[in-house]
């Protein structure tokens, strides 16, 4: 097979429309996390089904209880795979006093493109679209199916009841999730493994309202001094390390290949650092740091509610206190076996202590080899001029555990984010290399799919 | 000397006056931490020297940097001694949605009369002030100078600027402090004793923004972790144990006869627990909680700032995170040495928390014995028919250790303040009968006391 070829003057024309639907898509701010938005989720899916349609495919917006998705069609060759390839629409809110200009207006300067959403995920969205259309042009006899998500910012609170009633009639063969971020721009980077994310509340009341700490200090129990011993109890806040006995049981570790694939990605703490704006971190040595980013449970503090946060010291002892915690966990962890073990060993230590379990996510872990692997490899390297390394995802896609339990199809990721390109955060961004490397990607990975059988 | 006699008509007239005057200082909303108030604080103040006036004393306003101090004047007689009543006109704000009336509207219902401040301290100031005109009716020879502060509420911050400016125009042989709470209603106490106050902030910056637990948990350091951990090392929150080694050094320990003044108080943990509607309690032994409360020091965190706060759980990692802590010291502790420890102690630990110390209060240890004590369980016992307790207070006066340090005058507590009354809380109120008890206390003090000599 010969991997499609592209003529110097089609890249331009699709660069001009590419850049056109980026625009057309960035500048309609899609927060999920804003209800007041939910219009504009709406105009959104509808601006999507539309550029669906114009690109030849066939479009729905399915209602769920919460926003739509929005789900395509392209090719019909009954004996040939279906490939999903899964995007979300929706973005994070922009309230960041650091954006240097309008978040919801697009703005290129210099092949890059700024805006809210160009990066998560409105621009890997769009090349996968314009992949799929580049591969109907060329005949490639494959049938893709898209699905974008409008509330992946949010938890994807829907997702699996959109899955439960549409898994019919979303049959694939399998997955493709583009929602991820390589760790340097030129390494190109296949993740295969997610963390979950198992998030619960300590909750301690031991009163009905504040009281003086010198009237009553001494006696009176303090909630948010007991969170904080019962916290300590459960990890070593320096190193990270989780205290609570059989923890780490299930902790598949990394083999020697694994650790080879993280380091390919071109890691170092000193970037990791400066991109996230860290005064200092754990460890200085690249290996332990992907080792704990991408392989290893984590327990977080997120925050301490209940008492005084205003300026000085308040002398009052709080009622009750509420700590806001999640642990990532990584494969083979069970998180409703972890969150047991959390549960009884607090109980144990502290019986007055509430713990109140979040919905989680399952940890994800994926083949490096066989046939999708190969072909991810492969549209990878002949995309992006590299071979690309193999890593995991610290963080967790609600979404990709759904689709797993509903749609029982092999799944890959195929990401084009870059970290300077502000993930969350103020100036988000995207570009056209990654943006035309993307597309030339999901063209040559239908291609090579179509050439597989069905369903291995 | 006979003590002071008191006709019923006399004091059912006594009564209407008392009831008037605490009527239009109530209806005055004095709270000194907001401080669009400070004109009910300037209008209270000049209510306060004309009620002076009227009562045929001298009164002045002196000004601080923050709210005025009003300094009352009675009696003449260079050779007999000058007693200072110390109280506080400020109060406490009112925002509670229990109140079930208006605050600051005064009411009275079966001999007990509601409203903000009436209990702390305007009910008692008004009681010394009514006792202090019965003594002059009487012609006792002694003089007395009333110090009426206005920023009690809100840590006495400008009353060591007063004291330091006046000290040489307030001479004086002694001070009553009128502003403590008995135990237990017909069961007058005396304390002796205060503890101390060394308010801290700890803070562990680690980054510039929130990042994802995701993306970077496990390598990216947790603030709020962190702090929980040092605050565990600090103290055992379940015991209330300072674990700092050195910490309770300087620790007075309460005698046998101290700890039978305290049990002689009338103090249950069930009433305690009642009146400050704690779930549970640290102890149910009235004595271990009498040694906690009102001889030992406490560790206490008031709240942790920078996390999330919001519903459910936000997995990022903060970059920043604040711990509100004070400890509450006792005789013969050193607030600046205990900070001192403190601070080395968590530097071992986590060098990268800064520690910042607020202004401190020292602990006071009054005598139980003496003339002046003697004086004050014979004002007591006349008044209210049955021989104090002599107790302490957890809490802290920061006016006190002040006068201490400038007056150098022994100072006693005769305070009027029932557990009922709800100090700082909704619906606070106090009464006739520890009012009109409370006048005959301080006539009877102000007469025993110019019988003593000057200066003893």
């Amino acid at each position: 097979m010969i991997a499609v070829v592209w003529h110097n003057l089609e890249m331009q024309s699709e660069r001009l429309e590419y850049e056109d639907k980026l625009k057309e898509f960035v500048e309609i701010p899609s927060i999920s996390a804003e209800p007041e938005r939910r219009g504009d989720i709406e105009r959104l899916a509808d601006a999507a089904i539309a550029a669906i349609r114009e690109f030849g495919g066939a479009a729905e917006k399915v209602s769920t209880p919460g926003n739509p998705v929005v789900v395509g069609r392209f090719g019909a060759f009954p004996d040939r795979p279906t490939v999903t390839i899964y995007n979300h629409l929706d973005v994070q809110p922009a309230n960041e006093p650091q954006w240097k200009r309008a978040p919801f207006v697009f703005h290129k300067q210099n092949g890059r493109y700024f805006g809210r959403g160009t990066t998560d995920d409105k621009g890997p969205a769009l090349a996968a679209l314009f992949g799929t259309r580049a591969a109907m042009q060329r005949k490639t006899p494959v049938n893709v199916q898209l699905i974008w998500e409008l509330e992946e910012e949010i938890g994807s609170p829907n997702f699996e009841h959109f899955m439960k009633a549409s898994a019919a009639r979303l049959g694939t063969d399998s997955v493709v999730v583009s929602d991820t971020i390589w760790t340097k721009r030129g390494r190109p980077a296949i993740a295969y493994g997610l963390r979950g994310l198992a998030p619960f509340r300590l909750v301690l009341e031991t009163g009905a309202k504040d009281v003086h700490s010198g009237t009553t200090g001494g006696v009176a129990r303090n909630p948010i001094g007991e969170l904080c011993q019962v916290i300590a109890e459960c990890y070593d806040a320096k190193t990270g390390e989780v205290k609570i006995p059989g923890f780490y049981a299930g902790v598949l570790k990394p083999t020697r290949s694994d650790m080879a694939g993280f380091l390919a990605s071109g890691f170092t703490t000193k970037e990791f650092q400066r991109a996230h704006e860290l005064k200092r971190i754990r460890s200085s040595s690249a290996e332990e740091a992907v080792r704990h980013i991408w392989a290893y449970p984590t327990f977080e503090v997120h925050g301490i509610v209940g008492g005084y946060t205003g300026p000085g010291v308040k002398t009052a002892i709080a009622p009750i206190a509420e700590a806001k915690i999640s642990m990532r966990l990584v494969p083979n962890q069970d998180p409703a076996k972890v969150l047991r073990l959390v549960r009884d060993f607090i109980r144990k230590r502290n019986p007055d202590v509430q713990m109140i379990p979040e919905s989680f996510l399952k940890p994800f872990l994926g083949p490096k080899s066989g046939p999708y692997a190969d072909a991810a490899r492969e549209a990878m390297r002949t995309a992006f001029g590299r071979e690309p390394a193999w890593v995991r995802e610290g963080g967790s896609i609600g979404a990709v555990v759904t689709m797993q339990k509903y749609l029982k199809a092999p799944i890959v990721f195929l990401g084009l984010s870059l970290p300077e390109h502000g993930y969350h955060a103020p100036n988000e961004n995207f570009d056209w290399e990654q943006a035309s490397g993307g597309i030339k990607m999901f063209a040559r990975y239908l291609e090579l799919l179509s050439a597989m059988g069905r369903g291995k």
